[in-house]
């Protein structure tokens, strides 16, 4: 029996996320075909609402909850674009919000957790003081978690994204998707292979934290101990719910290097000028890598944000 | 009798250079609407082939060359995107193009136009030089100069972005678009106002090049002495022709500071997502400035390129 969501919970997370989140534009690209030898199909989702997908399933994970317990409020501890998600969705159900931020996160993330509304409470930098920071909100207000990954409604959310791609673009051999906890990836494997069954779904993650390899290769959930990449979306590791989907559904995972990051970052900058995340440019890097032969296949790739820092370049 | 040329003319572009240049993207954007207060409908022309809007009047005025004359090249003496618009266009139809480039000219700037396959001319930075670089390759040739903004085919190029802006927009009370030769802003007038009689056109220049500003009010073609603005495509000033057309046309100049400039730009790359070089930005600080009321309005920005130099960011 297969894991995580069925098509028909995607199909109605689409519909119950649809007045929220934007159908982001699927653009081309001569100059990155050329670079892949493929024909790429990038699913912008730098352009959706809150700067990236995770609006996605925070908006379907926050709209599935009944009245009561969602008066009640929400809480979760990614300082991300997943805790931004978070508020901004929690905002436009109207109900309370918490999002636990660890005290070395950068002021710009912070920021735009607070302009969305949500009460940031600051922890200590490790896990163990995030999860007992959120643990102690949940015991005194009777909030609900929203994890980022490790929830059925946050992967059928997720999914959303490539039910349009799949529309956009129509049959396609191969999806590039980031890999981090696993939320993404595994909605993009099991949405696409619910419409082309035939469809092979590839995995793309930092060398630097690269615990989902290691997973699929030793057939055990691994971890990151250090997770030092630029791409820092994707410093997380995958729950048992979303490996038991990716073990089921993936055709493979290409690492790339830091350097490959940046150079297929600032290619799509240059080129395509749009600008995309360190995590969204690792799917570019996987696609134009020469990793896998792409030649003339049709290639959808996840672009998954667009938030960064731009201080460096206005400010210096 | 009205000066430049009619829609029929531009008519006729669009059909001619419709194979060789991309129709692009209207955006709309929630936050630069409330920014502005209006509906904002942007012309993404930074996504061009070439990375701005001169392909398509270079490629108009390169096609509308008889065989003979063409077979005998083309000439430029603009460094910038006019002069990488004319390379590509050359190699499309396989002719030989000649491009005068100052010798303090950026080296990224050099370097896409030899890409393209153009014969670079090295010259002082001077007009005089720039120009006697030209008329000596001309003189030797027989190649025809392609100049960025006084001909009437580069114009009816231009224009050709502004009826794909009002087809997808539909009704506008307001098209924003940048002056510097005043190529663009003639060809967005006369398409509009073609199209919608009643469109307002709303000049947009930088304060530090202010010439279009000075020439209307004058009454008399006045030139900019120094431009020293970080909008580095609006440093030209206007001919007697363009000057003609936009005195019977526009609406009005809108002057913009270079820190306007600069937060616009930063605004559209934070909030949009998308890569806007500093010339396009200047429509964006005119609209959100206030100087015109623009309450419920809707309005027609032309994003006019998206090359910007990025080792900044990158190299850093």
């Amino acid at each position: 029996m297969a894991s995580g969501p069925d098509f028909e919970q995607i199909r109605q997370a689409r519909e119950r996320i649809a007045p929220y989140v934007y159908r982001t534009p699927v653009l081309r690209s001569a100059s990155l075909d050329r670079a892949s030898g493929a024909r790429l199909f990038f699913k912008c989702e730098n352009f959706q609402r809150t700067g990236s997908f995770k609006i996605r399933g925070a908006t379907n994970a926050i709209y599935s909850l009944g009245e009561g317990i969602a008066s009640r409020g929400v809480v979760t501890h990614s300082s991300g674009n997943h805790g931004a998600a978070v508020a901004y969705a929690a905002r436009g159900r109207h109900i309370p919000a918490w999002v636990v931020v660890p005290e070395n996160a950068p002021e710009i993330k912070r920021r735009a957790i607070a302009d969305f509304g949500a009460e940031i409470v600051t922890s200590k930098p490790t896990l163990d003081s995030r999860e007992s920071a959120a643990r102690e909100i949940l015991d005194r207000t009777g909030a609900t978690l929203i994890h980022p990954y490790d929830d059925d409604r946050i992967i059928a959310g997720q999914a959303t994204a490539t039910v349009e791609l799949i529309e956009e673009a129509g049959e396609l051999d191969y999806i590039f998707a980031p890999v981090s906890g696993g939320g993404l990836l595994s909605g993009t494997a099991i949405a696409a292979q619910s419409l082309q069954p035939r469809i092979r779904i590839v995995g793309c993650e930092p060398a630097r934290a690269d615990d989902a390899f290691r997973s699929l290769k030793s057939g055990h959930l691994e971890k990151n101990v250090t997770a030092d990449t630029i791409a820092d979306g994707l410093r997380a590791s995958l729950a048992e719910r979303t490996f038991a989907i990716l073990r089921e559904r993936l055709d493979r995972i290409i690492l790339v290097e830091e350097s490959e990051i940046i150079a297929a970052m600032r290619l799509v900058w240059e080129r395509m000028k749009i600008i995309i995340e360190p995590s969204s440019a690792v799917p570019v890097a996987a696609a134009i890598s020469g990793k896998l032969d792409l030649s003339g296949r049709r290639v959808g790739i996840v672009l998954s944000g667009g938030n960064v820092d731009l201080a460096r370049f206005f400010d210096s």
